[in-house]
């Protein structure tokens, strides 16, 4: 996790931007700009909404890419909005790896990908690449821990090689992520408590110079006492914490997640940056396509300037 | 499910063919025969062996899907195998599900996808597609559980709307599964088995002609008497089991998943059918792509119909 922790230190900033556009967050200025090159590019009429989307949600990326790319240090693009695109979603989705990577950001693959031992290794091919080529420009994934450590080594294996990391999911942000991480165990702890313990033991081997392991955690902004509970519970595990704004978690709520010199977590935020323009009254609908863009980076720079300044003081204490 | 159980009422089969391509299951000569159209195609030297392994996947998946068509109600293909081959493997995932879709076979994405509401609303169009185009070509998927029903109910939507079906993992069929899903629970049972109770209570209210709800249970054929009892517990749940030849699992072993009229669960065969040509005696490194590829479909339907009929003797009983 070293490479993550150096880059939250070199900005100030324990935060990352999630890139989860969706039809609703991208200006329509900016999707209809893309109408006359598409259709010439596609096989089918039929293809033509989601190809467009697709090249409208690269933009989009970029133009907030560019425009917070020196103030956070890393960027969570969200694989399911791409992906609900089908393969043209999933080639944006690659394009916007690469390029936040180039730009110098720790890119934060939210994949959550999990199966069995033999496919678990193919998915790991996420962070190892192939013959030394890597088309998914991830410098760390999401992982879901329901298939216990066979579907968790090969991740830990290709990152420890390639010098890259994984979150493992703990306890998620979502309301109904009780139903099964908070059920009461026999042994008196909870379903999530005994995943966090896994999660510990599973990173003991690849601790780095900052005291964190490659695997890390996924731990809700939405649960502060069990967030801060765990950051107890799981000294050498990095946390990422998502929830922040949109779903309900503040500053304060997240603060629990870091350690004592201020370090151990990174706070996501996705529609509170990326959408911060529908809340501008700058915007307007007849604005052209270029000036939405523009408005749409000022947006998500003053946003996530706001998001580091509140966290700097609720968590640099 | 009505689907599905039709399909395999009319094959009389309760089987499905993993397609889970590596490079290890495919004639070095198949790949090999594509370098030079792949040469032509790629944008840069170091993509090539990728995007000439995605081509040789996809071939060999036609071999097979041609040669097991007529015997075999669903395939599954494994998205993993693809993924590790970057966007170029995407493709051809999707390439391979529809190509098997237009064969007639129901097509069962095993991308073990889940996550918090508005993010699993996004994979559902995997079943959904986008306004009427399809790009994935899936009938069902297979989900994972860890986040509770917010990560279920919109691929349960997708479902009902577009007349598929699910599978959530419950018991899967790896060796570390126990570490989370064999869990004791304070209540007496275990954590698989809470999940398996809301399994069948997520699937309540789409029960169909058959008995059976559009939510399916992945519950491996390692695991015989948990299999057993999970039938009882799940009455209104199909079963998707994994496991069965490579993994251990054998017609006996999985008898006990299905209901008394035979029905009630699909078995997985991957390894044990797409790669039955390599246990083959009449494979030499000297034969032609095309002579491999002939072998391959060969030793394919021949495993997928031995397949079949012991799981008729131990299950149609």
């Amino acid at each position: 996790m070293d490479r993550l922790i150096e880059a939250i230190e070199q900005t100030q900033n324990p935060s990352v931007v999630g890139l989860d556009p969706t039809e609703a967050l991208v200006p329509p200025q900016v999707v209809a700009s893309f109408a006359d090159e598409v259709r010439d590019s596609v096989e089918s009429d039929e293809e033509a909404p989601a190809a467009q989307l697709a090249v409208a949600y690269f933009e989009f990326n970029r133009a907030i890419i560019d425009a917070v790319a020196d103030i956070v240090p890393a960027v969570k693009p969200q694989i399911a909005m791409y992906e609900a695109l089908g393969p043209a979603g999933i080639d944006v989705y690659t394009m916007t790896c690469e390029y936040a990577a180039e730009q110098g950001l720790y890119v934060l693959g939210d994949v959550k990908r999990g199966d069995i031992g033999s496919t678990a290794a193919a998915y790991a091919h996420h962070l190892s690449g192939m013959n030394g080529w890597n088309p998914w420009h991830e410098d760390a994934v999401t992982v879901n821990p329901y298939l216990g450590c066979d579907g968790i080594t090969p991740f830990v294996e290709a990152a420890n090689a390639a010098d890259k990391d994984i979150f493992v999911l703990v306890r998620t942000s979502n309301p109904s992520s009780s139903e099964l991480q908070m059920l009461d165990l026999a042994d008196g702890t909870k379903v999530y408590e005994h995943v966090a313990d896994l999660v510990e033991t599973w990173g003991s081997g690849s601790i780095g110079t900052h005291g964190y392991s490659r695997v890390g955690a996924v731990v809700g902004a939405t649960h502060p006492e069990e967030g801060r509970a765990l950051r107890a519970r799981m000294p050498h595990t990095f946390f990422l914490v998502p929830g922040y704004g949109a779903q309900g978690g503040t500053a304060a709520d997240v603060a629990g997640m870091f350690d004592d010199n201020g370090s151990g977590a990174i706070v996501n935020s996705s529609r509170g940056i990326i959408g911060a323009w529908k809340k501008s009254p700058q915007y307007s609908p007849d604005m052209s396509a270029d000036d939405a863009l523009a408005l749409v980076a000022d947006c998500a720079r003053q946003a996530a300037s706001d998001m580091r300044d509140n966290l700097r003081i609720a968590v640099y204490r």
